[in-house]
């Protein structure tokens, strides 16, 4: 039974990112969460769960099933999130997946359609960047309304760099069947949820791919893509895995501002004395003039203020773990509600696709049927897991 | 005649532009260029041409026939560059165009047969930019193999602001018959040319622009394009006319290095210890480990340089036309062949193209009949400028 003040949770997976998990859990990093449970299904991972003082499963339904836990996270490969997440949504259990939500966005919506259903429990995503203060205080900037809307938006974000060796660690890494992608499912779910959180859901993507460019995998480690949000706004996603000096840049460009963030913790925001199209209008022919003889002066139109934030990497997921907790509990509202995570998703598929068929994919009228298709190619291609379901 | 020391110059447009060139030549500021005749079709610029002490012309023919010249430069709306720099090669003059050389590859090709057929003749373009020794040092570093092959490149160059009283000026300006484009002819193809100056001719773009979008003009004001260099590597490339706060970073990935220019003046060079991918394949698993538990350190594969070099803004004219004149005297290496020019009107043209069809275009094979259908219809729904000739 769920006490009032912690849930039991269960970790499903034990890997790197579940033995991060359990690690701060039993710290007892987060108040209102309690280590209840552990599942792999290598048998090898008993004695470390044991370590923990908690049941040890193999099978994830048997610890589903078992009583001990009220809620599960799946640090599993992103295939198995929709899945593991709907078998705890069908057994009454909270549930919290890590990103992506999935691999394809027939799996994520059909996670998403489970939750709907039981909107009496909690389900949520791991998006910890949101709770970097640095990108809740520029989403709050932007809600607003004090910067107008976007006019155009980049984000260079290369910084994910991941020698070969890294890819070597698994036999499902970077493949299309065991992990369905490369920096777009494993690294950048991260930018491509904040950016859609900070900028809106673009319409339609044009992308560039390379696939194994600079590294000997079937997936793609290079990625350009530039997306329409309609109305003439516009905006460019860089990533990699292969910049050793790698650029985490962000710039939004609004009808009275400009926001530009480095390294994720410095952000120089630009405000405008109005609306840029009132100044340009109001500007008088003889300023014009003044302006390109270089007597002029723009700076009396601009103030700029620059705020550096800490690094908060430490606290992200135990912050993201004790919402949800709290939501569970209490109704606390969700920093990152399962529901947002499909926008990632489809995003990265769009680019997927572009990147694939040379062409324009509109986002807003997503073809997941294609893709699907086009992802279940590759994968039969490559000849080491199963081919996909399309529900 | 031309003396073996200073070469005669005639200024074909007495506007903003021409004004700027009669005021530092009628100051000596080009050792080895006299400024010998003005030529403007409007008559009550007459006075101002005398005040230089220099025959005015209206007919820009006459001026080129009069022996009074040994050279031109032209200083004209951008559709005129071609026809004049032709007439003043069969007359047997030198012709220094400004940039760009033309608004389509075609009229612009046809000027680079006539100076190719004249190859006793100098035939040059005014890419003042080019004698920014930040971009020679950058374009030395690039050429010398010392940091590999590009990977990947994007340019942010959105400082080109312009209210609206300055489209204002002129009819021609910003109109599809007048000017023949937006920021891609007017303003940005500075950093078209050094963009490819320093990257290569990319092979295919795909491009968003906005036309009007924050202006009250016909012509593009907002573009965003994608291209591709082939094998892989890729770029981007962002330009407006409405951003108060205007960025210009170019950052340039190669399989060796970084190179990253803010503002045009403050360059930041990644020098790796060995190629990224050696680098990448070298390190062992263990070394990995430590990397993702935060125990890692990259910063020994790296060294950084900055270096800030000053703004050389004011010598760049005088230093492209100095350079001009040695080579019609001495025969000095041109900073700036016309041929050099036809790229960033190719560049400019495709993104146009791309933008129009939404399809990606072929810069390769670029089909330059299409364009200038595609040119014409606009000028003539415009209504106000002739159509152009495809020869």
């Amino acid at each position: 039974m769920m006490s009032d003040l912690a849930i039991r949770l269960g970790i499903i997976g034990l890997g790197a990112q579940g033995g991060y998990y359990a690690g701060f859990l039993s710290k007892d990093r987060v108040p209102n969460v309690t280590l209840a449970a552990i599942c792999d299904t290598d048998e090898s991972k008993r004695a470390a769960a044991e370590a923990y003082g908690v049941p040890f499963f193999t099978d994830y339904l048997t610890m589903l099933d078992s009583g001990a836990v009220d809620a599960v996270v799946t640090t599993v490969p992103h295939y198995l999130h929709p899945e593991m997440g709907i078998a705890a949504l069908d057994r009454g259990l909270h549930v919290l997946v890590e990103k992506p939500v999935g691999v394809y966005t027939r799996q994520a919506r059909r996670l998403l359609d489970h939750a709907a259903a039981r909107s009496d429990l909690t389900t949520a995503v791991m998006f910890n960047q949101r709770t970097n203060p640095l990108y809740i205080d520029l989403r709050e900037l932007i809600q607003s309304g004090e910067l107008g809307r976007l006019r155009h938006t980049s984000w260079i974000i290369t910084t994910w760099w991941r020698p070969q060796g890294y890819y070597d660690q698994s036999a499902w890494r970077a493949t299309w069947g065991g992990e369905g992608g490369g920096v777009l499912v494993n690294q950048a779910p991260h930018q491509l949820d904040l950016w859609q959180w900070l900028c809106g859901v673009p319409t339609s993507v044009f992308a560039k791919l390379a696939f194994g460019f600079k590294r000997d995998i079937a997936v793609e480690d290079e990625v350009t893509a530039l997306v329409d949000f309609g109305e003439g706004a516009t905006g460019t996603f860089s990533t990699c895995t292969h910049d050793l000096a790698g650029t985490d840049r962000l710039e939004i460009l609004l009808d009275a501002g400009k926001i530009v963030v480095d390294d994720s913790t410095t952000v120089t925001i630009t405000r405008l004395s109005a609306p840029e199209q009132e100044i340009s209008a109001g500007m008088s022919l003889a300023e014009v003039r003044r302006l390109f003889t270089g007597e002029g002066d723009t700076s009396k139109y601009v103030s700029v203020t620059t705020t550096t934030y800490d690094s908060p990497w430490t606290d992200q997921h135990p912050a993201v773990l004790q919402n949800f907790a709290a939501h569970a509990l209490d109704g606390t509202p969700l920093i990152a509600p399962v529901e947002d995570g499909i926008h990632g998703v489809r995003l990265a598929n769009a680019i997927h696709l572009s990147g694939w068929t040379g062409e324009e994919v509109s986002i807003t009228d997503f073809d997941e049927d294609r893709y699907l298709a086009e992802l279940n190619e590759r994968i039969a291609r490559e000849g080491t897991f199963p081919t996909r379901e399309g529900d």
